[in-house]
């Protein structure tokens, strides 16, 4: 912890220096990221708490961490001894360290580095103090800040993207020329990815281009690092990353120029400003994201043949499991997600994971932020329920998968809890409703199975997934919060309902669905899902009593299905096993 | 149609006098209210169109009627030879009068009633135009305008309001102050009614008062026309209703009001501003709104037997409706619902109707906005379906009921949507949910029955019941629009939906229901609805394989429930007749 107060220690000299009565650091990167490249992982360096969320506040006679109640546990054991104090909030949209700010030190001076702050939280913290920007100034006390990563550029190919570059740019030239604008600053990594089809290995999990996209109506200028591209790609102008700032002040400026500062950093912000003029600078939700969520036939193809590439794998892998645990072999969680992680590196096609793999054993399953550690994870026993959340980039499409799966004898509980998830994720994917609905208002029709037994979850029921980008996007979602967004035809979204018991058992059931189409009559046009997912769903804990008819033909047809697509790609033994595994109930 | 262009051509000599460009007339009463008292119907008077929503616009050269898609065939036919011009709307909430006015008159002198327009539409259209408010000037042109309705005041008892005036004042005072306001002015009529216990029959089927309530701290000065009371209510100071705007000119100010803009009108809002000074003016949501809606037990019990008595009421309409048709008498739609009123209106403890009744046969019930007209309506006959939407205020509480019959023999089609729409109203009706959860949450759970066999309907799901007020009444409602309100213990709420085709029929089943608790576990806290409605549920044309096990164990239930609690109040043969009619499925 000395290192912490040392560190601490010398960004109050610093502050001194600069004539700053405190400093704010927020954690972000700046291009609002999901998950923060190490470079920018600030306010770890100087607090040591690794949470995702949280704030920073150091003045010359305080240093507090203000984060929510998911992380209160652990940033009291982070934070032990270093000084800095917890402030807790109670949800992680409060903003009290404003507040606070406001009380302790009206119209003092306040640091913060303008690049990892969004616009519009600045905006709102210099209401109650005056906001000084100066970008990289943790440099200065962090001699071995990492660098940007270095990972080659790679090109997503049209055959996989479906749309090339040159059509996307001429979309979004034509978009802009409605909106009245001349050009648009992309900032959010899988923007920039998918409109230029480009990808790298920038982000964990997250296949990005670290970089900023200035589209001119003549050019794309893509400010990164340089030495990542083998070749330019076609339509583009490279620039160095750090050279953002300096291009948009010295830029021969024509027309109007879109942004979307909900999640634009400061810094750029103001640059664009000044340069522009406030009044040509237009700020509106970037026309990418829905264009990027709607998924075109090419898209849809990939993400199906990677989930057949996925249901092979996870068949191989719960056979694996079955004959290991039942044999009395030792397998612990780290185990399974290692044996998992080495059936998926061998499939042709696979880039990397989509995600850190959720490998979780009874009472562990239910822990919402489980993270599977070796040498402090359970060993798997012939008994209860085992939770696998996993997924992976292929290069044609990104996948996303839960199954919780019986080791042995389960309780009648399990079986319960078990039988009614699956409800919930079988009524919302045979789910039809009209269109223009949006998430919210289907989110009761998988959780009504629970909501009638008096049970529920406290996560979304569904998340967008982008293809060989995030697998967490929107503009959709399906989950409590009131969003008007409708979910459109090509759309494709989670569905992954949950019971969670503490101390006893999680359950939860993902598959992954296509919005489509389900055709029109006299009431108006009608949409439906097609599930995408490929990997059976263990029925031995089912109680067929709790089922409906229809719910029964699904499960029953799916598992049929789910057989006769994979079958082809096993060897005869795996085969047999799915058969048996999938017999009709 | 002379009438109407001499009224217009008198309003332009007026407009001339008063050095107007312009002269709108929105139709709306000084209170907000969703039925506007004669005296106020100043857009039909001026234009002879009766809808219920529409505005009027005179220049002196043009003079138009802006009013949306439910109303241009009728608009266009009551209009026509007046020389007034159709303006089609899209939508209701549209404002394209607005535009006009902008472009035709920009910094014209547009003059309105401003006793009737809101605050907030004044507002928007003082930005395109300047506004001059002259309250009544229509009375210049309008000799026979009527008065202000005379019916005598009587007091809603506590014994049914279950709270006594100075119990409801004391809870508003103390909100006030939470609010940091000394008083508060109510506008809305029912909102006076429930804080005041006071009643009346001023307002077509809502027993209101027409009147403002100034609420001191010491006394509630009300606005009203003093001959229509025997004497004070007790705790407030009688003031004629014109005089509002001189007393509050001549108030002595200490604090600050509280008054919900979103209602009051702009004349008032105004007065307000100028002796308050515009920072001393709150403008909040009523906390009244959300009281009145939570019941306590008193109305609860009052709710429960005023649907008894409805209960009883309707098994005598059917079972005469029954006798009639299939012995080959004929009845209309008015006959059927001049039965019903006389049956209602023989029973202990009525009052009046709670809106008019829509009696429709066949292809009748079909339409959204169907008005029983004697000499234009139906006859019945011994086959299809027969909608009934009616109610009832008794003296205790306020009923609002559907039921759809059948008078013979059905269609498959007939039956299919009567089953399905049945599901939907007891899908909703046994719904369990966490607390918190909004009306529009819960819509899909009703609506996935229909929803599943590409069917829809275009109203709401459900609305709040005033307690002897207004059948509709805020601030919950079950229905698409995203709202945030969330169903709390103690509202009552209908459950309506529907299934119409055009041609053919139309079917709605409505249910009262009562949001109560159901408990707490792990997961929460648990909410659930009461049916309150005591009218059978004919079983004749419900095909069994359609319902869930779950959905007709709750209909056989319910319909032995009924029977359990009309049968001690009916004649023997009317017993036995509701007893056939409930024979478990």
């Amino acid at each position: 912890m000395t290192m912490i107060k040392d560190r601490i220690n010398a960004l109050r000299r610093q502050m001194v220096q600069l004539g700053w009565d405190a400093a704010v650091i927020v954690g972000e990167d700046p291009h609002n990221s999901e998950y923060t490249p190490l470079r920018w992982c600030q306010r770890e360096f100087i607090s040591g708490f690794t949470g995702s969320a949280g704030v920073v506040v150091v003045t010359m006679d305080h240093a507090g961490l203000w984060t929510d109640s998911r992380y209160w546990i652990q940033a009291a054991r982070e934070l032990e001894g270093s000084g800095i104090e917890l402030h807790r909030m109670v949800s992680v949209e409060n903003t009290d360290w404003i507040e606070w700010i406001g009380q302790k030190m009206a119209h003092g001076i306040v640091g913060i580095d303008g690049l990892c702050m969004s616009a519009a939280l600045a905006e709102r913290l210099a209401k109650v103090c005056t906001v000084v920007s100066k970008p990289d100034y943790l440099d200065a006390i962090w001699p071995d800040r990492p660098l940007l990563p270095q990972g080659k550029v790679w090109i997503h190919e049209d055959s996989f993207a479906g749309r090339s570059r040159a059509d996307k740019l001429s979309w979004l030239r034509t978009e802009l020329a409605g909106m009245g604008c001349t050009c648009m600053l992309v900032s959010c990594l899988d923007e920039i990815a998918w409109l230029l089809n480009i990808r790298s290995s920038d982000v964990d999990y997250c296949p990005f281009v670290i970089s900023f996209a200035l589209v001119a109506p003549d050019c794309v200028h893509l400010f990164a690092e340089i030495s990542k591209f083998d070749e330019t790609p076609d339509g583009t102008v490279l620039h160095n990353y750090a050279d953002l700032g300096r291009f948009i002040e010295g830029m021969d400026v024509q027309g109007r120029i879109l942004a979307d500062f909900s999640s634009l950093n400061f810094e750029t912000a103001k640059a664009l400003e000044k340069t522009f003029g406030r009044e040509n600078v237009v700020s509106m939700p970037s026309p990418v994201i829905l264009a990027k969520a709607v998924k075109n036939e090419t898209e849809i193809e990939g993400f199906r043949k990677a989930y057949i590439q996925d249901g092979i794998v996870q068949t191989r892998f719960f056979m694996w499991l079955e004959t290991q645990v039942t044999s009395g072999c030792r397998v612990t969680e780290s185990d399974a997600s290692d044996k998992l992680h080495e059936l998926r590196a061998a499939m042709p096609d696979f880039l990397d994971e989509s995600f850190e793999t959720i490998s979780a054993y009874g009472a562990n399953s239910a822990l919402p932020h489980y993270s599977t550690v070796r040498g402090k994870d359970a060993v798997l026993e012939p008994h209860g329920l085992y939770l696998n959340d996993s997924g992976a980039h292929y290069k044609y499409g990104t996948t996303d998968i839960t199954r919780t799966v019986p080791l042995g004898p389960c309780t009648d509980l399990e079986k319960e809890d078990y039988t009614i998830d699956l409800k919930a994720m079988i009524d919302l994917g045979m789910a039809i409703f009209p269109a223009g609905t949006p998430g919210c208002r289907l989110d009761a029709v998988a959780r009504r199975p629970l909501w009638q037994t008096m049970r529920n979850f406290g996560h979304g029921t569904g998340h967008g997934v982008g293809n060989v980008l995030s697998v967490h996007e929107g503009p959709q979602s399906i989950r409590q919060n009131l969003k008007d967004q409708p979910l459109l035809p090509g759309m494709i979204t989670s569905n992954e309902p949950g019971i969670y018991r503490e101390g006893f058992h999680g359950i939860r059931h993902e598959n992954m669905i296509l919005c489509k189409s389900a055709g029109n009559n006299e009431f108006g046009q009608w949409l439906a899902f097609e599930t995408l997912t490929r990997t059976y769903i263990d029925t031995a804990p089912v109680l067929v009593s709790l089922l409906d008819r229809e719910e029964l033909e699904w499960l029953n047809a799916f598992n049929l299905k789910v057989t006769a697509d994979i079958c082809p790609f096993l060897e005869k033994s795996e085969a047999e096993w799915l058969k048996n595994k999938t017999r009709p109930l």
